[in-house]
Parts: structure tokens; C-alpha cells; sequence
């Protein structure tokens, strides 16, 4: 697994797939397997007056990535359904869902037009961490790459007199912080099984897909947390040469949380509505990335939120100094072994048959 | 009904409210009295696995008129609830609707934030002349001052060999442009009509509120047919001056109409799957706009369809020559005795009962 195709011909890692592409697809692979397995849809949509089968995707943001979810679980969905005729044949209907803050304007006109996409689509603006639907009105929930962001950066994380004061550093590292964290997303992902256990159909599938921790392995062993690390340090540099002030580097933390397998299993279990029928954590060959394109992945993920916080003058600065420093041949970065991120796909049914 | 209460004191015209949307606070009581008279609510639900209620307000646009015309529709719809257990009260769900290139960024964010408000939203992109949603899956249809709308301007209308060919106007006034306006009229209505009754379940409610002609009278009749002349004449003039090319004058009209009661009637009675509850035209006392106001009220309307088409110097232009002009006393536009454009509003009821 270690070897991975060189150069940037047809056949090399640069041109085929990027580490998250290439995890997200495997992914998708599992979730049509356990669709073509685990869905009784002939059941679900008989105790359907309306003959309509509803999938919700949350934390759709604005791209074609959710528009290939989608087509991934109606390709798995359709074969299931018969030769039914066409009077009887069900309808899909879409609902892509992110925060109310979301590009929805761009997600919709991305969108096929409705006569050359088999579903209705719909835009819901919340949180996914507080009711979105009407009680049992769906029957397929997807989220994917979501999930790892917090509802609010911990609060213990940005108290001064909380032993878990993160000053001087942007995520967790230390025992305290990151105990925080892990609580914090404890609680944000107890909040959405909640809010989908009230809304999925019995019998009605959930398929997540989290980025979090390779088995047996902590966040700071990984090549994430290195990267984090120097963006949190050149912010640092940055405050001590009064670029910016250092009380705004104090309290600036990333709400974002890369959980392990055994962590997710544990809050899942205590929600009780879930059935598990598939959870593992997928790895990938490594990618011989460049250390400049590991910041610029960051950037183009996290630029908004330290825009908000510290202006996009400073965040200029800091990302152009992190690639400088990234690109040093003493930069840790440079180390292709050290393990990545995996990403977590988790199956679970709700309890019960037909409507709840 | 002529003598208009004058002055700007809290009593005034002025003060108390514009013309169109005094008529539309009327049509809305009308639709709560319909609502309370002809909706049989429970029989609805009792046929609905979901117990969910569903509303689709179809043009919504951005605004917060869009949020006051759902608040009428539950104000009416709840009470027929009775005292209902919790564990059995519908919840209800509303569709927000208009074209793909529509605002809803704007519209999600003035949104009550979901513990606010007793519905869940979503917003639905696509044209309202075809299918936005599944079978039977809607109980009630809203749609204020989008109907008038045009899906294209009549296609005889700007073509040069056409007997329709409407060189150096805008909109309407010679027979055979008003024919043709009329027929694309009749040809959208009728697949909006199409669309929803596929769309609503049997015994659904849908209630249009059109802005039309009084009984009687021809659009050329309206004090509307003089400003949008008085703006064609302009455009015109600003052609002769040399200021916009007179062909991009030629191929410019409005693609907006305005029915007569009648003619709605027979395009609705062509449908069959409707039974007309209500139909009438409501007037509103006349008020005294400044002619200044008037073009100002059009510019906020049909400043974006005219500066796709003119580029928005020539659009700024037009107005500040339209508003001078509109001033001068030789203007009929001072005349407070012409009629004005009514408020058409229709409440259909889907035939069958339960789902279809």
C-alpha cells in the first residue's frame, strides 16, 4: 500500500485522486452495498401515502460533491424498486441542507435542471443539531464531511480561568483541550442523532461520513495535527512580531474535531433509536502531497472562519508564511509516513418498521 | 369611495398604506374566510401518513410578504385543528418557490429562526409553468403577484415579420400584440394549472392572487397602460437622441400581463381537475400617488429585467427622464380619476378527496 504510482502521468497519485476524493469514494462504494442490503424500500414506501421517497443530505454546502452522493444512493435505491409501472413507480425527492449562512444561491444553480434530474430538490436552511423535519418524513439521511464541525468552539477552551485555556494554539492538543473537544462533539452529535431519530422513517437509513482517527492512533500522531500546529505557531509568530494583536490569537480555536471509531460507536449507542449495521474506518494509500498543497487545502477549508475572526489582511499574511515555512526541508510535513486522517463511514438503521 | 382621506396625518392615504398592499390585505381575509368555510383539514391529515401539512407559496421572491401570507394561511388552518393531543397536531411544512435565479440567500436569512417559527421551511428553485414537486404532496397553494409574470415574451411580438412586431413599445396596446399576450398568458396559466393539480392532493386548497383589470375595462383604460407608455416613449426618445440603439428598443417588451376576470375563468374552467370556490376582483379606494411615486413603484419592479437588457447606464437614465416627465401637469398621469389595475384573487379547490 506503501507504494503509490509516481510522477503526473495517467496513471500517478497527482493526477488520479486526492486523499479525500479517493476516501470519499470508497465510501460511497460501502454505502450503495449496505443500500442494496440493509433498505426494505417496497416496505417503507407502502406505509407512504404519498408514494414519495425522501433523502435529506446535511451539510450539503454549495457543491457538485453532494449532487454525486445523491446520484450514488438513488443508483443503489432505483434497481430495488422493480419493474413497477410507472402509476405506482415512487418519486424522489431531495432535501439538501446546510446552515442558513450557505452559498444556496450557487448550490442551486449548480443544480441540473428539474427535467434531467429523476428527483425534486429542495434547499432547508439550520442546524443540523436542532430539528429540521417533520417526524418521520424521511427515509434516507447522507452527511458526509459535516459532521466534524462543532456547533461552537468548546467553552471551556476559550475561558482565560478554565484549566483548558488553549492560549497560544488554534486546536487541541493538550489533555484538557482536548478532552473539551471531545465533549463538545459528544454532545453536538448526541443532539443530531436526536433530531434524526424524530425524523427518519423505522426502517429508514443513515449513512455519515466523518473524517477522525485511524484506529489505535491519537490526533496528535498525525500528519492533521502537524499541519494545524504550524498554522497555530506562524499565527503566533505573527502576534509576536505585532502583526496581530496575541489576545485575538489566544481566543481563536478551529471548531472542528476528528473523533475515533470506538469514541463515535460509544455516543451512538447511548442515543438507543440505532441500529449499527456498518461501521469502519477507511484508509487510503498515502498521498506523496506537497507540503504547499496541504496548506492550501487548509486555506481553502478554513480561510473563511479566520477571515472573520482576524481579517483577510492577516489571514493573506498567514497563509503565505505557513507555505514558506511548510516548504522547509526541516518542516516535519515532509514525512509521508506519518499516518493521515481516515475517514469514518458509519450504517445505522432506525428502529422500528414503516412509520414511527 | 373617491374621497381619499388627504394630508400626511396618521389618518392619510399617505400613511396608511400603498395601494397594493391594501388590496392584498384584502385578498388575504378573503383567503382566511375560504380556508375557515371549505378546507376540510382533518380529512386531509387523516389520509396523510406523515401528519404533516403542506403549503407551497409559489414566486415567493425574497420578501417578508411571502412570511405575512403563510402567517394568514396558519392563522386560518389552525383553529380547524381543534384540541388535538400534541402527540397527534399536524406539523406543517412550507415550500418557498420561485426561479432558479431568485435571492434565496436573502430570503433563508429573514427567515424566524426555526424555534421561532411553527413550521419547517425549504426552499424549492424552478419554474412554476412545470412540475416543482412530488405527486399529491401539497395541501394548500399560495401565490401572490407572480402569476403575471410571463414565462417568455410572446414570441410573435418580438419577431420583425410578425403582425405582433411591437417596434417602440414596450408592453400591450395594439390588438394583435394584446392577442398575443394573451394567448401566452392562457398557454403559462394553463401549465401552472397542470403542474398543481398533479401536485395537490385531492380537496387541497390553492389561492391566487393575480393583479388584473376591473370589470369592464381595457388595459389601454388603466392609468398602469399610461406609465408604461410614458416609459416606451421615453426609451423612444432616448433612441431618437441617439442615447440607446432604436433596434434594442424594438426587441425590448415587458413580459408581464394583466388578466381580465373573465378570461382567467375560461382558462381555469378549460383545466377540469378545479372546482371554483371564489373568483372576484377587489378594488381598492383610489389613492393619490405622486406620478414621481408611480414610476419610482415601477422601477423597483422592472429595474432588473430593463437593465439585462439596456445595461444599467441607460436604465438610471430612463427613469431620471420618465419621473421628469411624469411631473409635468400636461401628463394624464395626474388624472386620480382613472382606474387603476385590481387585485384578482381565485380559490380553487383540487377535485376528489384524499390523495388523488
Amino acid at each position: 500500500m506503501d507504494a503509490v504510482n509516481e510522477g503526473t502521468g495517467p496513471q500517478s497519485y497527482t493526477q488520479n485522486s486526492s486523499y479525500q476524493r479517493g476516501a470519499l469514494e470508497a465510501a460511497q462504494e460501502i454505502i450503495k452495498e449496505e443500500i442494496a442490503e440493509k433498505l426494505d424500500i417496497k416496505q417503507l414506501i407502502a406505509s407512504d401515502s404519498l408514494n414519495t421517497f425522501r433523502i435529506a443530505d446535511l451539510g450539503c454546502a454549495t457543491g457538485p460533491n453532494t449532487f454525486l452522493a445523491v446520484q450514488t444512493i438513488l443508483e443503489a435505491v432505483q434497481p430495488k424498486l422493480g419493474s413497477q409501472n410507472s402509476q405506482t413507480f415512487p418519486e424522489f425527492q431531495v432535501f439538501f441542507s446546510d446552515l442558513v449562512s450557505n452559498d444556496f444561491n450557487t448550490l442551486f444553480k449548480s443544480l441540473p435542471p428539474q427535467s434531467q434530474r429523476p428527483y425534486f430538490a429542495a434547499g432547508v436552511p439550520g442546524s443540523f443539531h436542532g430539528p429540521l423535519f417533520p417526524k418521520a418524513s424521511l427515509h434516507f439521511v447522507h452527511s458526509s464531511c459535516a459532521l466534524n464541525w462543532l456547533s461552537q468552539v468548546p467553552k471551556p477552551v476559550a475561558e482565560r480561568t478554565s484549566s483548558a485555556w488553549n492560549a497560544g494554539k488554534i486546536l487541541y492538543s493538550s489533555r484538557e483541550v482536548t478532552e473539551a473537544y471531545s465533549c463538545q462533539f459528544a454532545n453536538d452529535m448526541g443532539l443530531f442523532l436526536q433530531a434524526r431519530a424524530n425524523e427518519l422513517v423505522g426502517g429508514g437509513l443513515m449513512a455519515l461520513v466523518i473524517p477522525g482517527l485511524p484506529v489505535g492512533i491519537l490526533f496528535s500522531e498525525t500528519r492533521s495535527a502537524l499541519e494545524f500546529e504550524l498554522l497555530g505557531s506562524t499565527l503566533m509568530g505573527m502576534a509576536n512580531m505585532g502583526l496581530v494583536s496575541k489576545e485575538k490569537v489566544d481566543c481563536f480555536n478551529l471548531p472542528v474535531y476528528f473523533p475515533s471509531l470506538e469514541e463515535l460507536k460509544a455516543i451512538i449507542e447511548r442515543n438507543r433509536e440505532y441500529k449499527i449495521e456498518k461501521m469502519e474506518a477507511i484508509s487510503h494509500p498515502k498521498m506523496k502531497t506537497e507540503p504547499k498543497q496541504c496548506i492550501s487545502g487548509i486555506k481553502a477549508v478554513f480561510e473563511g472562519i479566520i477571515g472573520k475572526h482576524f481579517g483577510s489582511n492577516v489571514t493573506e499574511e498567514l497563509f503565505e508564511q505557513c507555505s514558506i515555512k511548510a516548504a522547509k526541508p526541516s518542516v516535519l510535513l515532509l514525512d509521508t509516513d506519518m499516518p493521515t486522517l481516515h475517514v469514518l463511514l458509519v450504517i445505522l438503521k432506525r428502529n422500528g418498521n414503516g412509520n414511527a
